[in-house]
């Protein structure tokens, strides 16, 4: 029962978890978009069966939408009951003219900065699921056995606003129920500090459209005296900021604690280097609200984002329609203190504000979830920091992330767990954009950095 | 020679004009696409094998972009020597689910306000230049012979800019100068009165897009601290009018001059129905200048417009993107005093002076083309008008036009010639938009309508 034997056997397998990894991530499984529902069934059914091969008793579960996988495995041992999440479902691909390969023919590169597996849903999230699977693999290989209970629970719809999770979760509550819950879905702080996350923002996604005449119409016969619902959203969305960054929806920053001072003082000890982390991607200046500095921007403080935008004649050349309707797709990250409810109702009634007396105005609610803060003061914190901290060249560090991963939050609200997140993502693995890409690096030691961590967390106790 | 003999003719004839207008319709010249060139050369075809069926000395002409067809006849006549203009290109056809027809399969349709032809075209233009064609075949059948000498002139770029029409108006210059240009384009009044048109707006049209990040962005990871190239364009769109809805543009009114009070008076006294135009499109509020009356907001005063607006995810469900771009679509309507490339550099600076450091942003000029103001001194025009008178119940009155028919302009600036606008369309006609139709009585009536005209302006002078 050695570590060093089991990281040995990890090195060996690379190759052969590799093509396990390429076989997963070449089913397009999209969960947002109805057409590709049946690939969401194919990805739950390879989780099943990869699951059952390392002797995990694994079933795919039907939902009212994209299926879960739930896998259980009690081989004794003394740790705790660890509960590992992951998704299987993966972002749309558009602009798909963008991507240098097919996005589901992943492909393996050499670049400058090393080795990456380019793809859909490398990164975000089946290459990081993989490494926790892996390294259950390779200590079953080793061992014989697993070193403690485990509860798989993988998901399809995490990119689409997770509807069926929080029933299914309080529908299966006792068998899900564990000691503490396992998520790789995150990444590593500055691409290169191990990284535990304790504070995750929320979200509140929105879609609405404006309407104002019945149909579209000429711009010339009918312009200046009809209204134009281009006009009335850009109004609506230009006046979601004040000229300092702030949100200007009602009641927005009610209830936010202030940064701790401790807080405050570790994350200057972090050394963010914003320039570099904006430079990354073609910025230099920090685009939220001025009084804050940029750790807080992305890690506590709340935005307002438009993520689409759509309306009239958007083909090539020109033409001179006054457009019937118009439509946006707008995002709210949370954080401590707000409700996803009062968010909402505040944009709509933001919204609403605005709307001319001849519009009319209809909103697609998306999902919503509250910022999820962990509790740090559990041991089992510390003695996975401590082996992370053994396997990556840096310290490992509990951050912040700007993301929202509903379901940190879903496993204390409905299960009373708590949640610890690690992951191995770069910044410029580009989820949710074309060319994604997850190092081979982030996906060899992840899986290296598992195995520590269930080596450390089973440990027989004092 | 009968002018009730030609309009017996043309009474007789109609299914047959109306075969022919089918024919010409099914061809999908859609100008600013460039899959459909090849339907613009067959339109272009059509028309030129059309008017040498009547006699016409007719070819199609290339030019840099779709071909012009120019015709010529001189049988005799006591008449002055007329150009008669149309364009055989046709709008965009999308958001195509919303016909009720395929658009390029023009269907004849009896409706609870009488027969109409429905088809993208029927009304702009396709419809409306074959009553000129179809009244001169009718002379001739009758006759022998036209009336006076006179040129045809069609292009097949009037709804993409027209970027070829002056260069080929300066080129053949000679052949195409004529006493005055024949128009139909344009509008009955409110759908009744017989007009023509003696103000016609002019057009700026633009696309810009604003560029943030070198790549779509996560809006987790970097909301709050990346700048939103959606937000930027919101922004810049969302001032352009100020809450009085006055074009906020440096300089924008500078220049135009107010109505007199005999255009007032007479404008007036059309006892225009805005409550009933708008509520045909499901509005009731103008939404211009606050303090103009509805017809100078669509007629007289200028007006800025955003016609398309595309960026981030569009698709079915949400995706969390921070995009990399935002597009608009933005065209100016203006008035007699503005100059259009004012007007396209006061926007460039309102969109440059908004545009944070971070951002990038680009422009495309589509077209512009200023306002056209007909001399109705011409005596052609009252004979024009009491001919008009007799075709139809109401009495034919000289009117504005809020749309942008910048040939009109054209046939001054490079020719030295009056034009006079007179055309058969009716509010409802839903042209650049889905469904597009022309009445049956438009076509029927229009046909009678050019005869009247055609024998007034050539009775031998006293």
């Amino acid at each position: 029962m050695s570590l060093s034997a089991i990281l040995s056997r990890i090195d060996d397998q690379l190759p052969n978890a590799t093509e396990r990894l390429l076989e997963f991530l070449r089913i397009p499984s999209i969960s947002t978009d109805p057409e590709y529902s049946g690939a969401c069934q194919d990805a739950a059914d390879w989780l099943v069966k990869d699951l059952q091969s390392i002797g995990i008793d694994a079933q795919k579960r039907e939902t009212p939408g994209h299926p879960m996988v739930v896998g259980h495995v009690n081989e004794g041992g003394t740790g705790p009951h660890l509960l590992f999440y992951g998704h299987y479902d993966v972002q749309p691909v558009d602009p798909i003219e963008l991507w240098t390969n097919d996005p589901f023919d992943p492909r393996v590169e050499d670049t400058a900065k090393g080795q990456v597996i380019r793809g859909r849903g490398t990164s975000d999230d089946k290459g990081q699921l993989m490494t926790f699977v892996e390294a259950c693999r390779a200590y079953r290989d080793v061992n014989g056995s697993l070193p403690c209970r485990i509860t798989f629970f993988f998901e399809g719809e995490e990119e689409s606003g997770s509807p069926s999770l929080v029933p299914f979760m309080e529908q299966h509550a006792d068998e899900l129920r564990a000691d503490l819950a396992l998520i790789c879905d995150t990444g590593m702080f500055q691409s290169k500090t191990p990284a535990i996350v304790t504070m995750l923002r929320g979200m509140v996604t929105e879609e609405l459209t404006v309407t104002g005449p019945d149909m579209d119409l000429h711009s010339g016969f009918f312009g200046g005296l009809a209204i134009n619902p281009i006009r009335v959203l850009s109004q609506i969305l230009a006046d979601l900021h004040d000229e300092t960054g702030r949100v200007t929806l009602d009641g927005f920053y009610d209830g936010i604690p202030d940064l701790t001072p401790q807080m405050r003082a570790q994350w200057d000890g972090l050394g963010f280097d914003h320039a570099s982390f904006l430079g990354d991607v073609g910025l230099s200046v920090p685009a939220g609200e001025a009084d804050r500095m940029p750790l807080e921007m992305i890690w506590s403080r709340p935005t307002a984002e438009v993520n689409g935008i759509w309306g009239g004649y958007t083909g090539a050349g020109f033409k001179t329609v006054l457009p019937a309707k118009a439509s946006a797709k707008v995002s709210f990250r949370l954080v401590e203190g707000q409700i996803p409810d009062r968010v909402r109702d505040a944009f709509r009634a933001h919204a609403v504000a605005r709307l001319p007396a001849d519009c009319k105005i209809s909103f697609t609610a998306h999902g919503g979830s509250s910022a999820g803060i962990m509790r740090t003061d559990d041991p089992a914190f510390e003695a996975a920091r401590v082996a992370l901290s053994d396997e990556w060249p840096q310290e490992a560090a509990y951050v912040g992330c700007g993301g929202s991963i509903p379901i940190a939050g879903h496993f204390g609200t409905v299960l009373g767990m708590n949640a610890m997140l690690i992951g191995f993502g770069k910044d410029d693995d580009a989820i949710h954009s074309p060319n994604e890409k997850y190092d081979m690096e982030s996906f060899h030691k992840g899986t290296r950095s598992w195995a520590r961590i269930l080596d450390a967390l089973c440990q027989p106790k004092d």
